[in-house]
């Protein structure tokens, strides 16, 4: 257990001064480009007006760059940064010994802050730009709620208001992700609402439903285009989000340089690919330029399975079929996942950049049935002392699957993934897990094949 | 908002090179000594032999110590403070600007970790000393399940067998609580259960009961009592977990240290006493011997009023009346604290070395109601981004009202407090603050009084 005579520490921390001045865009090294997106109603690709009515302007020339590698973080955004950044770069020493396995395993730890995860990094700069540009309000769905969290905290500290459309149900059964909400001044409505002609229209077919991810976006979409000075935002897939989220892998890029450690293995788990690209950006740019020669593993759970069992195409990102086309590793956006306690990896697409890559054969991907994803969490959890997020664990179960692996071929290899979260606000998961009732739902081929009977006639 | 040209980061982190090697005790720094601890039947002072059939060997001995200033913080403690410490000291710099105040504010950050509070420092030592003597089990009771989850996490890492009394109605009201420590492989018994004979005893005269921490204390100790290689252990109140939380104190000294910092003011939320003592340790050592002049503020629930409102008598630490007598600030052992969400600070009385210090005036002591403390934590958690335990936002409470007064004045003090944990388990104190439903009990002179007859006559 004891460091003994290694010079790594536990955790290796940046300074503020060290903090990335620059987020980093993939997009110029990438010999494919990801597919433009495209206009839901010409089919052409999008320009910014298309995009200036819904979202934030800076977030949209972001959107749409193609071309700038480094995009200057402003200095605002690097300040609220500093309350929670630099994030450390751990050295699994504990779980290391526990697996027995001559493998070096490092991980980025995303949870310490009060949204628990990632998803502070782009919603702090979201709202920063909606302040530049003299917005007051913004809108934005959440299901589980850790996005609704994270936006909430940045909206609070730049004073601007915010609407969050939470689905019903979970509203109903995360009475405690509202109030963190509400007590950084936003303002929480359970979906469908009768606030919207969206939400009124749901009500009227089904009054009594629960609410969908779906209708909560359109809902979230409709008060944003309808209400002066007012914009949507959203927390993933878009690949503005990934920008920002680029310092997640800027940070770990420079913490390895300061210890001369060099990943063979780089592990993310991938929902709408927000963690994922934000964590391998600089080492796949490294990859696409031959300076050097990773493996990378997305990781998904087995209920919602895009990259392993989905189709590369354009689609809608939203199940009102509403929004620009994207292309991408999708299961149709009338896909329904099944039962999964991670919320944050239940979108039925993948980011167009990644989708890209996993296409061209620079990314690998795999999926896992939920229990094992929470046994893997529970080792974890007990070496570490950190209790992940059930999304953050299936990078975890993929790490200690490659661990065991080098144990086997006594290989000491470097493995590296990405923590984005913390489970504090998943315990109802872990109760279920823990009394033996979380079942391990695995969709039929028919249930992809009517999933993918949704996706628009593109190409 | 900007740091500009301030040279002070709003984080200093110590590096794992400068985690202290020693705990620090400062009872040898004391004029007036802490009264001994007495043996409940015999009213003479406790040997070790009395209390090693109850606790672990290296803790009794730390308890009986009076004469060691520096006690070696042991190897393996400190390669598991690595994986969550040395926990940073923070500038306040987003607070202060609210404010608008020419204070310098800071505070020393407990939360990072999953117990979500300081209370990990002392497990980690408790469970380490039990495994060391070849202790197989642990037993303790828990309320509000902080300290529970803190020694689950221990277990879990050490290897011991853990049961927690859970009083039965916060096992009810948090069941997430109960799926934390489950994960970490502890058992959670609702109390009062029918494992012990004292709980049975209760179960038969009021089959309906919710449960009590007194309650829970009796079946923890009665199972470590009589089940081989078994122990109690306990999160607060006693000196040997005080000189554990020392290292609190010690490492924001050596964080000050590096960027000249010197506080004039220092307060601490105080329930049993553990936070507070830890924190103050090593500046309150200063004072007294003279070398500096601290302001030392003890802040508490108007509800449960120990030092503002207590008596300074020898008092039971249980409401059952069998644990060792200790001379303290106290509102007695019958005493039933009003409803506090601040669960942490419901305890009758208050550590001896701190009580001691309080009666000779070396500390100051104040205390608030409910609704006002939520309200300084809803203005931190927005300035700042951590959400804080209702516990340390007792703290926050005090430093505000000390930063206006520096506003009022003029004056440019440093005010540093201790923010001992965050407050996601504590939502629904949160969502009932939000909703105007908390209210603001205090306890009439009647209801003290009827406290202080059950104080036990010793003197």
């Amino acid at each position: 257990m004891t460091n003994g005579n290694q010079e790594i520490p536990y955790k290796i921390f940046l300074t503020e001064d060290e903090l990335p001045e620059y987020w980093f865009d993939l997009r110029p090294d990438m010999v494919n480009k990801p597919a433009p997106i495209l206009h839901p109603g010409t089919l052409q690709p999008c320009v910014a007006a298309d995009l200036e009515a819904i979202f934030c302007e800076g977030c949209v020339a972001q959107e749409l760059n193609t071309s700038e590698r480094w995009i200057e973080i402003p200095g605002e955004v690097r300040d609220f940064y500093k309350m929670y950044r630099p994030s450390p770069l751990v050295r699994a020493y504990c779980l290391e010994k526990v697996l027995d396995t001559p493998a070096k395993i490092y991980y980025k730890f995303e949870g310490s802050n009060t949204s628990g995860s990632h998803k502070l990094n782009s919603a702090v700069a979201q709202v920063y730009y909606a302040k530049k540009q003299g917005i007051t309000g913004l809108t934005t769905e959440t299901g589980a709620g850790q996005w609704g969290t994270a936006l909430a905290m940045a909206c609070g500290y730049f004073g601007i208001d915010l609407k969050v459309f939470m689905v019903k149900i979970s509203s109903q059964q995360k009475p405690y992700r509202k109030a963190v909400m509400e007590t950084y001044g936003a303002q929480v409505i359970a979906s469908p609402s009768d606030t919207t002609a969206a939400g009124r229209k749901i009500l009227e077919l089904m009054p009594d439903t629960g609410g969908s991810l779906g209708c909560a976006i359109s809902e979230a979409i409709e008060v944003a285009a309808t209400t002066p000075n007012t914009r949507y935002v959203l927390g993933s897939v878009l690949n503005h989000v990934l920008l920002h989220q680029s310092v997640i892998g800027l940070e770990s890029e420079a913490a390895m340089a300061k210890y001369d450690i060099e990943p063979d293995i780089i592990i993310g788990c991938a929902g709408g690919g927000s963690n994922l690209g934000g964590l391998i950006g600089p080492f796949m740019s490294r990859k696409l330029k031959g300076q050097a020669d990773y493996r990378f593993i997305a990781v998904e759970p087995a209920s919602c399975p895009s990259f392993t069992r989905g189709r590369f195409a354009y689609d809608f990102g939203d199940t009102g079929c509403t929004t620009p086309l994207m292309k991408m590793y999708t299961l149709g956006s009338g896909f329904i996942p099944g039962p999964n306690h991670a919320g944050g990896l239940r979108y039925h697409g993948m980011n167009s950049v990644l989708s890209q890559l996993f296409h061209d054969g620079y990314l690998e991907a795999r999926s896992y049935p939920q229990n094992s994803i929470f046994e893997a969490a529970t080792l974890f959890a007990r070496a570490e002392g950190t209790l992940p997020a059930p999304e953050s664990a299936h990078a975890i179960k993929a790490a200690i699957d490659e661990a065991l692996a080098c144990k086997e071929s006594g290989e000491a290899k470097t493995i590296f993934f990405g923590l984005s979260g913390t489970g504090y606000f998943d315990l109802a998961a872990y109760l279920s897990y823990n009394e033996g009732s979380l079942g391990d739902y695995v969709p039929s081929d028919e249930e992809l094949e009517s999933g993918f009977t949704t996706l628009p006639k593109v190409e």
